[in-house]
This record gives structure tokens, C-alpha cells and sequence, in this order.
């Protein structure tokens, strides 16, 4: 016997496996479609497939770890002696998070300098703010929980704030095309992030057992689907723009 | 000891491989033949290949399903405790049914305008229909599936009046060359897309066990062929006329 009820088994079990379809059809797409979009914005588009590609091979180990974890037998739904592994889902951040920072940075065409220097420093930032979120995500203990969800808030606020406030001056440089999608995809940025600490609160916040579970494991594909691929099909549809663009300059 | 026979859980279980050759097949032509048409419509190609795709990876998973749903011991065919996933086919449509709808729309090539306004009402439309339609398919009471269906039947028709009204001044505004295959085209979409009310109301027609399952997973399966891979090769063709047509033009 477990917390889960079969219903909310398979109810994970079929968001995990679309979640795998929409990062693979994501992942095709972009690669596919990088042809359309001029050479400077190839970087951006390709590693919007690669955060998307890279999801598509977690979200398969993690679809077969779930299967594994759990058994029906007779009707009632056992966990095996096989636990359900968590850490994929951090090591994917770990990977794609910085990653996702960069696209954005790499599509606004900043100089180089600026570039590099925003790069590392969200970077950085995202990879310290998912190496703080783990131990607490293991934990069961409530006070753990919110102490690292806590620590793991603070580069959370400051990749935020950078990119709300640090990026506002590079939209408006924007060609006019491209400006309001550049906007959009700033705002994406945050509404979905904004996501992953709510559901991380999930289990602190009086819901338990097998409800928590399904919440936390149903969110993170949902904020994982947007943060990701529709984040990145975002992203191509700025270059595009950008590439129209800077045609369109050229001719005038 | 179940309801269906050997010889039918193995049409069934040959069905579905047929299927995954035939949305491998699909998908590899439309990707590899996407350089033929001009820029403008290999979005519409790529599209039209990534509904195959992500009908590939399904069928993998539902052939999967079905392999490990039944056992045939000592002669006799027995369910086994894992049941046939019949959400594998949902989430599939909740993906490519939206997509499917686009690629017609985009091949179209209306105003940017016209095309959005109709991709985001069609794709809405197509997707709370196949919302619709889940709980009944997964219900054994026929008052339960008559409910279901009939709900999903609303958007459902609302859909298929757009394309053959909606679509028939966009029709008459292709190339010469173009015309009859976009008529062809949304013929196609309404034919095949019809079969699948047809199929759904199999189980309460008075077919009833096995009869009824195998129906119902053969009828889907050849629905999906036609209306993705059948109607993608339809759209990649559309593409090629409409750019040997756009070249003429540029000619005279």
C-alpha cells in the first residue's frame, strides 16, 4: 500500500510521458526550423533545442524510474523496493537552467562583453540556486524544507531582478518587431519560475501524502513544458523577427 | 481468461505496428523533403512532420502497452495485472490536433492576421473537444459515453463547419494549381476526422467484448494514419504547387 491512489499514479505516469512528447516535438522543431533565422541567431535557436533535447532525455529516465517505483498487485498500487528518483529532475535544472539564461541573453544580440558577462553571472546564479533547492527537496522534514527553499530564494530574486530590471534597457533597443516578444519572453521567464518555488511549497502548505505528491510531480512538468519549450519556440519566433528585421534594414 | 480472442489481441497488437512504421515513415519524408518548398511554407512541412512524430513516439508507447497488457499462457490469452493505457491516444491528440489544424491554416497562407485569429480558435476548439471526449472513452456505461460524446461533438462540429465554410473563400484564393488539393485537403480532414465519433460509438452499438476492442483500436489506428500521415504527404504536395505556382508568377 501506498499514499497514492492508482488514479493518481497514472495521472503522473501520462504527464511525464507528455511531457516527453513535447520536448522531443519541441527539441525537432527548433533544430529543424534554426535554417529560417540569420547566423547570428543560430546559437540561440540550437541551444533552445538542447535545453529542450536535454529535458526529453530526463524526463524518459524519470518516466521509467516512476514505472519502477510502483507495482499494481491484486488492484491496490505497492511501491517496489525501488525508490523513485528525485535527482534527475535537478540534474536537468542543474544543465538546462543556466542554459535557458543564455538563450535569452545570446537572442537580444547585446555586445559581447555584455554577452559574457550576463552569461556567467546568471549563470552562476542558476546553478547555485538549484544546488540549494536539492537538499531540501529530499527532505521531509518541514523546517528543512523551508530553510533551504529559503537560501535558494535569494540568487532566485536576484536572477529576477536582473532580468526584469537588468535586461528592461536592452528590450527597448530592440528592433520594433521584435520588441514586444522580447518583452513576452522576459515576462515568461519570471511568471514560469515563479511556478517552480510555489510547487516546491506544495508540501509545506497542509497538502500531504499522495496529494502532494501528484501536485509537486504534475507542476514541475507543466512549469518544465513552458519554461522550456514554449520558452524556446518563443525565443526562435524573436529571431525570426530579428532576421526580418535586419533584412529589412539592409534593403532600406 | 479474456474477453477478446488471440487472433484479435494479435490484429490489434500488428495494427499498431503498422501504425509506428507508417508515422516513421511519414515523418522522415516530410522532414527530408521540407528543402523542396519555398521558405514560406516549410513551417507548414515541418509541422506536418512533427504530428507524425509525436504520433511515433504514442504508438511505440500503445503498442508497448498492449504487449505487456496481455500474456498468452498455455494456449489461452490472460490480462495481466498492468492494463492497457488508453490515455496515450488523448494526450496524443491533445498535441497533434491543434498542430494538425495549423498546418492546414498555415499552408493557406492567409494574412498574419487571419492566421493566428484561426490557429489559436481552431487549436482552443480541438482541444477542449478531445477534453471531451476522455472521460467517456474511459467509461464502460453507455449513458456515461453517450454524455461524453455528445458534449465533445459540439466543438467538434463547430470545427468541421469553419473548415468547409470558414476555409472556402481561402480555397478560392489559391493558386490555380493549389486549388483542387486544398479542396482535397479539407475533404480529407472531415472524412477522417468524422471516423472518430464513428469509432468511439462502437462499444454502445450492441458490439460488445472483444468485438468491440478490437474495432476500436484497429479504427483509431487507421483514423490516425489517414488523417496525419495520409493528410501530411496531402499538405507537402499543397506546398510544392503552391511554390512552383509563386515562382510562375515571379517568371511572368
Amino acid at each position: 500500500m501506498t499514499e497514492l491512489t492508482i488514479g493518481q499514479y497514472q495521472l503522473v505516469s501520462n504527464f511525464f510521458s507528455l511531457t516527453i512528447a513535447a520536448m522531443g516535438a519541441a527539441t525537432a522543431f527548433l533544430w529543424i526550423n534554426r535554417s529560417q533565422v540569420a547566423d547570428q541567431y543560430k546559437t540561440a535557436v540550437t541551444i533552445s533545442g538542447l535545453v529542450t533535447f536535454i529535458a526529453l532525455y530526463h524526463y524518459w529516465r524519470i518516466f521509467a524510474s516512476w514505472e519502477e517505483a510502483y507495482a499494481i498487485v491484486d488492484g491496490t498500487l505497492i511501491a517496489t523496493s525501488k525508490e523513485f528518483n528525485p535527482a534527475y529532475r535537478y540534474v536537468d535544472w542543474l544543465l538546462t537552467v543556466p542554459l535557458l539564461l543564455i538563450e535569452l541573453i545570446l537572442v537580444m544580440k547585446l555586445s559581447a562583453a555584455e554577452t559574457a558577462s550576463k552569461s556567467l553571472k546568471l549563470g552562476a546564479l542558476a546553478a547555485i540556486m538549484i544546488v540549494l533547492g536539492y537538499p531540501g527537496e529530499v527532505s521531509d522534514v518541514s523546517s528543512t524544507r523551508w530553510m533551504w527553499w529559503s537560501l535558494s530564494m535569494i540568487p532566485f530574486l536576484v536572477i529576477v531582478y536582473e532580468l526584469f530590471v537588468g535586461l528592461k534597457g536592452a528590450q527597448d533597443q530592440q528592433p520594433e518587431g521584435a520588441r514586444s516578444l522580447v518583452g513576452k519572453a522576459r515576462f515568461l521567464v519570471v511568471a514560469s519560475w515563479a511556478f517552480y518555488p510555489i510547487v516546491f511549497l506544495f508540501p509545506m502548505l497542509g497538502i500531504e501524502g499522495g496529494d502532494a505528491k501528484t501536485f509537486v510531480e504534475v507542476g514541475y512538468s507543466i512549469a518544465d513544458i513552458v519554461s522550456k519549450a514554449v520558452f524556446g519556440v518563443l525565443i526562435f519566433m524573436i529571431a525570426v523577427k530579428k532576421t526580418q528585421a535586419d533584412k529589412g534594414s539592409i534593403a532600406a
